[in-house]
């Protein structure tokens, strides 16, 4: 009998191709989302470059395409009944989590965008966790986080705890975290909210602490025009080397924000969807919360962009980087050594970014070269000191915007009534 | 010209002593309060031993006594623009908040009160930083946290952090937290969007990692009986040596959870108020977060029952010991030791508990020894393992919990709107 599995976020850049790759391994895959990534959108003007079908659309012609079924679900985990009706009737032997808003800079918006983020992925995390207590606390729970938990300490970053000797003691803690927005904010809560439930509860976990994904494709995307995922390139949702490559394609130069020393792990997106497996195919025991740092490479920003300058040497074409002021407030130049040797035990066989990869990415954006918006393509819209910029207010749609300050205000009542 | 203050949650056990106390050295004290706390008395059939008077009654007493005004307002936290236009409007020098969840038992009740807490505490915290950052970036802002929020760790407890050596490079991090409930760990989150804040907008703060609080009277208290503070003595509001004092005034054995090796920090009322008015009184920089360990003995729970009955024993009174199954999962031995020489080197100087103190406690209680409930007195109503037992029910109010819940599905939907 095959296992179920179920999908956090399934209708996101992760979510959809880990749903097809687990469907075609034989899994069972119920698929939930509550599409508010696809509002996001609306509200700040943005948009994938690679035309993304509505989730019907997918879970349709991936059946067509390979006889195997997606149960689709649109469902928010921050609504709490709907979720423990699915959890109670689908039992599933692993839920993988990716349903949070996952942008720093969305969430360093202004103060509704701050509290927003908070109070989605907190909920929507204790809503889970409190639902697979309930049902299925034998459930191994796949969760993702965030290298960006750990900011960029001055020592090695272990995967999720560190040995420590102090004053002639010793105990293995959870390793110290300096998120540097409130994105990152709640992701550090998230960990501890589900270390604090192995502890209470004996829940059984994994902790993936992701690097930044780069690439679009996976052999699942490809099948089929309908069942890409989603590319994006702007700045407050697109990430580094995927946002270089639309750049160079663009023939605009690479902007690398202040001096490009930050260091950060980073992993092609067929790893992701391999790391995710191994962690299902060897779940921790119960009360275990197990911490991976899951990337495969560490680059500074200027390692990225030179990358892209002599690969587009060799293709004959010349590409320019332009230093513009830094919109986070981040260290620029700093030491980074991060560990990963966890999923490599497990058998992760990389994807290390090389030539090709980089061509085929660049072959996929010059296939949507026209659909680029050079504006959202070169300027920060969001600065951590002052929030959302005139770049952003130039794109942001003001009814969106109102909307999400009304809600705000609604649950700002609600806890006044408590 | 006299400093303004802000003491959020000012109508609480600490909050509204700490308001008289600055009040009576010198400063224009505006006290917030959205009486939540009285609110959830009603929900949980709780209440104070000592008869505690409103808001508008302990002010005027206060002013007449004293011809000192406290400007009272009846603000939540989490209504954002009620706090923005009051911050907006007296640009204080300094904030002290209080004004949160402060239970571990409730927010292990259940779902909705483990969410209810969680975005409580975060949203009112997140409020706060903004109108500050908004409004008076220079004010100082003194929060409660928890000694809680380290847990039990195997190592000495340092003040907020640590150095670390590790692979032969070395860094001063964030000391790891280890919270055990829901409560705490909405503290932790606290913690850490503070230091977060004073990273990227320069937040001049001092947390204050608190023990648990014994005895229920300072100078102002005892001026008159409108101005007395609560007294609790249930499973869920009580903390340990005040609860020890009610059981023994009642004729009760003392019940200690489990072993009774839990090791905490403890102080004084008195002390809350002296180490909050030289936090004040020695500001931090600008862009410092600051963390003190506000506690002045280390006590087991054996300790403390140990120490009641020898008291009660030279006055001839005899006094029993009842261990009871722990409600909440938690180590009942374990190393403990934790620094607290910030507040001392600032010039504290600590009322030890002793024989004085626990006499005049034992004194307080037995006035008010007739409105004791003995089954609160003797029943945890929570557990972590299953939430809140029949004796929660047995005294919930229905009406308060449907509310509860239906003001945890509003915002519910809220979120799911994004």
């Amino acid at each position: 009998m095959s296992k179920t599995i179920v999908v956090l976020g399934a209708d996101g850049f992760l979510g959809w191709p880990m749903s097809m790759h687990l469907s075609r391994l034989g899994y069972d895959v119920v698929a939930m989302d509550n599409l508010a990534r696809r509002r996001w959108d609306l509200e700040g003007g943005t948009y994938s470059l690679v035309p993304i079908a509505p989730m019907e659309r997918r879970v349709e012609r991936w059946r067509e395409l390979t006889g195997k079924t997606i149960d689709w679900h649109n469902v928010d985990l921050c609504d709490h009944m709907a979720l423990d009706d699915l959890i109670a009737r689908c039992r599933p032997e692993a839920v993988i989590h990716f349903a949070e808003q996952r942008s720093a800079p969305f969430s360093m918006v202004d103060q509704a965008h701050a509290v927003m983020t908070s109070v989605n992925n907190l909920v929507g995390n204790l809503n889970l966790l409190f639902s697979l207590h309930r049902w299925v606390p034998d459930c191994h729970l796949v969760k993702l986080g965030s290298m960006g938990e750990y900011g960029c300490p001055n020592i090695d970053i272990e995967e999720g705890y560190i040995d420590i000797e102090h004053n002639g003691r010793h105990d293995r803690l959870p390793f110290p975290k300096l998120p540097q927005s409130f994105y990152h904010l709640s992701k550090v809560t998230d960990s501890n909210a589900i270390f604090l439930t192995s502890r209470i509860w004996g829940m059984r976990a994994t902790d993936l602490n992701q690097g930044i994904v780069y690439g679009a494709q996976t052999p699942e995307t490809e099948l089929h025009p309908d069942l890409a995922t989603r590319l994006d390139f702007d700045s407050v949702w697109g990430t580094a080397l995927n946002r270089f490559c639309v750049q160079a394609a663009a023939g605009a130069p690479l902007t690398v924000y202040g001096k490009g020393g930050q260091t950060r792990g980073y992993l092609d997106i067929r790893d992701t969807m391999a790391c995710i497996t191994l962690a299902l195919e060897n779940p921790p025991a119960r009360a275990e919360c197990r911490v991976f740092n899951q990337f495969t490479e560490q680059f500074s920003l200027n390692d990225l962009a030179e990358l892209i300058v002599s690969t587009r040497r060799e293709l004959g074409l010349e590409t320019a980087i332009s230093h513009i002021p830094n919109p986070r407030v981040e260290l620029e130049e700093h030491y980074y050594n991060a560990r990963h040797s966890s999923l490599l035990d497990l058998g992760l066989e990389p994807h290390y970014l090389g030539a090709t990869l980089l061509e085929s990415l660049l072959e996929l954006v010059e296939r949507h070269a026209a659909q680029i918006d050079p504006v959202l393509l070169e300027r920060p819209s969001v600065t951590w000191e002052a929030g959302g910029n005139e770049i952003w207010e130039r794109y942001a749609d003001r009814q969106s915007s109102d909307t999400l300050v009304a809600e705000t205000d609604a649950l700002i009542n609600v806890s006044h009534n408590r």
